[in-house]
């Protein structure tokens, strides 16, 4: 059988597994969520086992060490996976809720109702526990998945998916709930992203190459999860203790992340106050700074940065700075050359916060708060799919929400449109 | 220049005008609109001088009577138009409004706050008010357009254009809010569809190739507005007089819109009592009928129907009837057959009801109450841009909610990730 046919048949088993998990209770989806964490930690040898055979054949294919880490599982990491798959549970069920209802003139009542999506596509790279934890965050909103991973943890993806296949099915799982793409040819992708009559979503999980090809070649909607070009401006009556602090932390907590900083803008007056206690503790976490030639007549261990430094993602400890004269400026900056992710503003002006919040046109936008926040799990959402970088129906960190749509009921007592419909 | 190049400096403006829109107050926005629609009054003569061009070119071009129709703009006409303009300054705007704000333990502020898209391309086919309309509903929304409009109604669409901008500008819009492409290069749609750069979604308006194209190009969000092939489920317990005059409402009120009906599927029970009032109303409202066997024994005049009328979106006075059994083969009727748009039930039985608003996949579900209802002015939006036939954002009839997203603003007092933040 030809991959495009057996996806076909894949995907006609999503469309009826999907209608049937809109129909479950929070409680059966629950349960179909807690025997799939049995059965991760069940088969935890034989995922393991498989993992290896990923890790062997990397290493010979000569895969960087951070990327063999990445895709490296022991027990304790399919017992995470499993306990995550548990955190999915607990969490409250979004489908169902009333979102809004109301009455018209006429007589009809209208309810604005929460729904699964339907079915999702998740394409994605390396990390093997995408595949557990976008498989069970869909579930649990109602929906079916239709998952493609990297071919260089084939082997462990496949064993995390047989275990959440198996595990769910003892638990009265629809079969075709969640599926795995049972090969590495790269033709899957395009397949997939052409199967508007299968997937009603298409979420790419990695690197901008493939945001992009699954953009250019999908004919449903898309969520992307592009870069974080995250900016903090210093404003000028800023303390610069406060301002410190949260620079340290939003680029060397974790300068790997997508809500790292990237670029600090200063106001010019504040500047020498602000630097004297910045710099030491920057260099101290090792950050490399890259600036325009006011802030290196500032500070002299700073390289000259390029007009390519402005629109760079490092996820490095290096740091583009740039000191401005209005908040304007930091604003023009921020719109001109970031990402639209998360920028934040440190000031002790509440009316300066407030024309920087509505100004900046991001995701997240901060307010005396590190940039590191802007995540799911630090929003109180329990867990997220991804922070997204659209426009349409979700943008900044997703959570089990974001993976639903709704429906109207409309409920009446025989109302027609023609007043005078006679028989 | 060429039209790329062309399309690339509109872009560049429309995003400029988007972040200067996103700013502005409900007030500004209202009295722009207010401009805009004494402008289309003012420019009258103007604008049907330029209709008589596009009718005496179609007119030429052999185009059919009902399509003229549809071209056929007078001063009355444009006066209309213009009052739609009036009316979207008069309903609420959504911008700015907060959909929801929590505090998390840690301290930080956490507020979603209702936010214009940014660009949206709207690509239409003949009918010159989708012109205005749109540009009135986006600008209100405070999103800035570009327009592609059918090259049938080509000097319309660019009269009321250069009403809606030089009306605008009166009033203090910025420049390059509403933009109409400047030519009828069909090469128009391909460039706009792959402008993600600038276009964060794209609404096709028209037909189902239209919608097909636009998908098929487009990388940034489509919106579309497909087919309606609507289902009215007679069960059997419903009053019969109530279910002749809600499927006579929901066929043959106005037959050529997405919301009518396409498909009654009747209770073998209620069969012979509903068709003795609903047959005689069918036959004397002009509507033909086609019906599985089982329906055609109960009605001699009815055609044989066949596999692909259970498919078939009519717009026109033509019904496909079927006899059903059990409410559970209604439902996997319209959900194998139907387009998920809108379907009713008649019953007198609340839990049959529910069961059938839980079970019908689709974005409008009906009980007791015509399927014309499906209509953003029925349900008290005031005006609609559409009936979204998506499964992301936003589903049924379209608000100016629904031209909107969010972006979170996080207000704290110095917090930070790392616990032990040492400077």
């Amino acid at each position: 059988m030809d991959l495009a046919h057996q996806i076909a048949l894949m995907g006609r088993q999503a469309c009826a597994a999907a209608r049937q998990l809109a129909l479950l209770s929070s409680h059966q989806k629950d349960e179909i969520l807690l025997a799939m964490a049995r059965a991760l930690e069940d088969q935890a040898p034989q995922i393991v086992e498989a993992n290896q055979r990923d890790l062997d054949a990397a290493a010979q294919k000569g895969m960087a060490n951070a990327m063999l880490d990445r895709l490296r599982l022991d027990p304790a990491k399919v017992f995470q996976i499993a306990n995550a798959v548990r955190k999915v549970a607990s969490l409250p069920d979004p489908v169902g809720e009333i979102i809004s209802s109301w009455q018209r003139p006429n007589g009809i009542q209208i309810e604005k109702r929460r729904t699964p999506i339907g079915v999702i596509g998740i394409i994605f790279e390396s990390r093997p526990n995408v595949t557990s934890d976008a498989a069970s965050l869909c579930l649990k909103a109602g929906n079916a998945t239709i998952l493609r991973g990297g071919s260089e943890a084939f082997h462990s993806n496949s064993a995390i998916a047989a275990a959440l296949a198996s595990g769910g099915a003892t638990a009265g799982m629809p079969e075709g709930a969640v599926q795995l793409i049972p090969s590495t040819d790269r033709d899957a992708v395009r397949i997939l992203a052409e199967s508007d009559d299968v997937l009603d979503l298409i979420i790419p999980r990695g690197g901008k190459g493939l945001i992009q090809t699954v953009t250019r070649l999908a004919r449903m909607p898309v969520i992307k999860h592009y870069d974080g070009i995250c900016h903090l401006y210093v404003h000028h009556d800023a303390d610069p203790v406060m301002a410190s602090s949260l620079t340290l932390d939003s680029k060397a907590q974790k300068p790997s992340v997508c809500n790292a900083l990237e670029t600090l803008l200063i106001h010019r007056d504040i500047a020498p106050s602000f630097c004297q206690i910045a710099l030491p503790a920057l260099a101290r976490a090792g950050v490399e700074l890259r600036g325009d030639p006011a802030f290196c007549a500032l500070c002299p261990t700073a390289i000259p940065a390029t007009e390519e430094d402005w629109s760079t993602e490092y996820l490095d400890l290096i740091l583009s700075v740039k000191l401005v004269t209005s908040l304007e400026e930091a604003v023009c900056h921020i719109n001109t050359y970031g990402s639209h992710h998360t920028d934040a503003i440190v000031t002790s002006d509440s009316s300066a916060a407030e024309a920087f919040l509505d100004a900046i046109d991001s995701a997240t936008v901060n307010w005396n708060v590190s940039t590191r926040f802007s995540d799911g799990e630090e929003f109180g959402f329990g867990a997220e799919i991804g922070i997204s970088t659209e426009r349409l129906h979700a943008r900044g960190p997703m959570g089990l929400p974001e993976l639903t749509i709704y429906k109207y009921l409309v409920r009446g007592d025989g109302q027609t449109k023609a007043l005078n419909s006679t028989l």
